[in-house]
């Protein structure tokens, strides 16, 4: 077939993508001293039976199952009552306005939103920014849809009070043109969170290029220590026509197997995102979209007691890594991931991963997934069972000494 | 925003696309006489409520859902124990050979299906073939993709032991280098079946020009009369890892709501789907691919009791398409749909389909969501309540008779 699309595709690897660790087919790497049996805990995504589904979401399902037709069939943005019911509850939960009609879309999960979106905002040639480093599939949907990125840096070990992107380097972008900007708040892999004073100067800078921005907050429930998060769309700097904000319940809520997100903001882009639908999957499963009634509704202290959850144990996980010696990591702020820098090892990121998959029977992300320079970290989901991650982890320390420069 | 994103945009339109209707914000038609009062039939799909899904799958999915985070995150391409065995029941379906390894990929809907398969083979510029009429996003994603269409007329009604494809403009189509043939079978929106001779004459062309072929077989269980049906990927005319065939169980089993599809053939053009499916909405709703088991292994007697029911359903509209002056149709020989032809009216499709809603509470597709040529006919899926059925089609025929010319 095609180079063009031979090219395209080589781009789009999926091997070392969370989850699809089991189809792996490379060499036996360097293996040093023995297994360290335990086990198993896959960190490329959280672990929906140690943190099962909000409570209530099968019941939703099988009465939207019994309801028939009209919930297997939605409009293709989807159906009518679940964006009612969400324009209401997201409103309320970001400060804004939102119009059912105009101004929502159900989508098969956050990934499904951030593809439509995407397909509706760049044209091939487009000056895209991207945060370097951010959520994986950023870069490959610009590639896809053939925009020209411009990474934007992230300096995330520098600060504690702000992720640390970099405005000078923003504003560089959309100096050069860039017609969109793209990020994850709190970032996907360091967790880290957006302060108020880098979301203010964000949109000033994109109103002022006249660009559009994709703000995705997949993981903006789950906040540690109370911080402070600022949402985008509640700024009323930006033109609300330029801005689409992303959220879904598959993480912090568990609902990942339901595949449900959603998308909220700009009606024109929206109007697109679901024409796009129309061709890509239709429409959200319906069925699963009766579950979204749970959403922001949970039982009360059921969201509090998560994050509680969480917070112990990425606390005893940080305590490990802060332990090692020449391990740098930053605590995370929101969200349930780690990205830990390794000290200097004489085995390269994509052997390291697959040694510790070998040796330990732990499954981390290589940082390369989100920025090619990212060659001495890795990415952790610690939504896992507590025990069972700390045991994981102990066991890659060991393995990690076992490669020190 | 983009001038080429806003026409990519609008050629995209979902106005009519079926179940979009209450979107419409179009002017009041030419409205003449009464209104016929009588219940709502929405002839855009099928009704799941009139025939249900199969049963033992809400039960299944609960299943799924116990079963947890292994359900819930799936390889990108579907589960493996689903993907087994899918292998095994298609290929024995079709009479061919799988590797559940290679071979298999689990989507949202046979439209995500089609969407990652066309994604998987079109690059910007490549000619396409599409049949006229088929289905209205065969089109859509061609565009999408930026193909160069090459329609290949189907002369339906010529003939009715064949879909009276036209062979010679398929080849002239593969001349002028088109490297992707597409097409529906039983066609959307005729209901016809290609002769055993029409699919080896593809075979043959396509191996010939090197092309590739995509079949979508999503009807195929659905035969009346027990009519030949021939599958391309059995006849081993055509390099297989040049054919992709798409099914799924959205239809026949009335499955819509849980939003599943498959596709198999070509194992490198199904690991570029699965890398796209990363992208577009990571994989089919993890809970929903446990409902696969009951696909292709149904109680016994049950597709042929379906088969039954909605041939009765068939007959009877016929006979009042066929009585109705000027009117031609011509019989479905699988799947749900009739495409008949209106005599002369004084009001465009458009308007006749507006008029027809607000009149008689009937929803029907337009002809020009298949083709742009088809201005006088409509498509309908009559896997409805029959009584409903018959009765809103009697409304919908004594409105035509208000403006014929």
């Amino acid at each position: 077939m095609h180079t063009s699309l031979e090219k395209k595709f080589q781009k789009l690897g999926v091997d070392n993508a969370p989850g699809q660790e089991t189809r792996q087919k490379a060499d036996i790497p360097d293996l040093r001293g023995e297994k360290l049996p335990g086990r198993a805990v896959d960190f490329s995504h959280g672990d929906v039976d140690a943190f099962e589904p909000t409570p209530g979401t099968l019941e939703l399902f099988i009465d939207g199952f019994h309801t028939g037709g009209r919930q297997a069939y939605t409009e293709y943005r989807g159906g009518k009552a679940a964006r009612i019911d969400l324009a209401e509850k997201l409103a309320r939960y970001t400060g804004t306005q939102l119009d059912p009609e105009r101004n929502v879309i159900i989508t098969p999960g956050t990934q499904g939103a951030l593809f439509l979106a995407m397909g509706a905002t760049i044209a091939r040639g487009d000056k895209v920014a991207i945060v370097a480093p951010d959520y994986f599939a950023n870069r490959k949907l610009a590639e896809f849809f053939d925009g020209d990125i411009i990474p934007v840096e992230m300096h995330y070990f520098d600060f504690n009070d702000r992720a640390g992107l970099d405005l000078t380097e923003l504003e560089q972008a959309f100096k050069a043109g860039a017609r969109l900007f793209l990020f994850s708040n709190p970032n996907n892999p360091t967790g880290v969170i957006y302060s108020p004073e880098e979301i203010r100067r964000i949109a000033t800078l994109a109103a002022h290029y006249g660009a559009f921005v994709i703000a995705d907050e997949l993981y903006s429930r789950q906040i540690f220590e109370n911080r402070l998060y600022t949402h985008l769309c509640a700024q009323n700097i930006m033109n609300p026509e330029n801005l689409i904000t992303i959220i879904g319940p598959s993480k912090t809520e568990s609902l990942s197997g339901y595949r449900l997100g959603t998308a909220f903001g700009s009606a024109a882009v929206i109007d697109r995102m679901e024409k796009l639908q129309a061709i890509v999957s239709l429409r959200a499963p319906g069925y699963s979209q009766a579950v979204l009634k749970s959403w922001f509704s949970e039982p009360a202290g059921w969201i509090q007691q998560r994050i509680a959850q969480h917070q112990a144990i990425r606390d005893e996980l940080l305590q490990k890594f802060q332990a090692a010696e020449g391990m740098r990591v930053r605590p995370t702020e929101a969200g349930s991931y780690l990205f830990p820098q390794l000290p200097p090892l004489d085995v390269t990121i994509g052997e390291f991963v697959r040694i510790v998959r070998l040796q330990t029977n732990a499954t981390v992300t290589p940082g390369t997934e989100f920025g090619a320079q990212f060659t001495n970290s890795f990415r952790i989901n610690f939504s896992q069972d507590h025990k069972a991650a700390v045991n994981a982890i102990d066991r890659l320390l060991k393995v990690m000494d076992r490669y020190r420069k």
